[in-house]
């Protein structure tokens, strides 16, 4: 069964979506754990990161490059953390969070609940940053 | 002044080494989040992950690729978790720490302090995986 990230990649599930190229679709988290989080992935379903062929990991990395510049460019803070746990939705992804503290990254955190509304504007402000 | 990590890569600072190449390096975080939890930083010190040049970024998610399965193989966990902070040794490093559980990766908790010969067996039982 396609993997509910597969669906995004094939239009059947909706998404903010931030950039997409032939190989890679960055789109924002609807449950952030700070607001402008973002999600990396290949569009070709792989489970688990380190099994992606060396050259398309490379590359997922530059391409999430592109997306942290961007997304610093438009969240406040100090940095963009990168972070890959994998033991959740089984189709390899990166998480971008926008980082003002050490302890920003624990997924046990309570995760926001941002409205359509903002994710859209957020979004669109990031896009905007890539332009 | 010379980061910590550039004190490693100089030999200046002891460190329990898992492997080298001309421009990364992987040794243990002595204060690891699980055992066996390892550090890949580039030997050009270089503050954040995404100022590195493309082909570097690349390159240095490929050789954590490699460490990353030995790792694996070395240590009882479902996968090894990525992770990249970055707000306090101003120089870029990838934490790659083996993962049971979706908290895993939080840099608030509590640290382990494994013994030097704790250290060295693991780095060497890594060192075995990669070979």
């Amino acid at each position: 069964m396609a993997s509910i990230f597969t669906k995004i990649v094939r239009g059947e599930i909706p998404a903010h979506k931030i950039a997409e190229d032939d190989h890679f679709l960055a789109f924002l988290d609807i449950q952030p754990l700070a607001a402008g989080h973002t999600l990396v992935i290949p569009k070709k379903e792989t489970d688990y990161l380190f099994d992606l062929e060396d050259r398309d990991l490379g590359a997922m990395m530059v391409f999430s490059k592109k997306i942290a510049k961007a997304l610093r460019a438009a969240v406040p803070c100090l940095r963009i953390g990168v972070c890959v746990i994998g033991l959740e939705v089984p189709h390899a992804h990166i998480h971008l969070i926008p980082l003002n503290h050490i302890g920003d990254i624990n997924f046990e955190r309570p995760k926001l609940h941002p409205g359509t509304e903002e994710l859209h504007a957020m979004a669109e402000n990031i896009r905007r940053q890539l332009a």
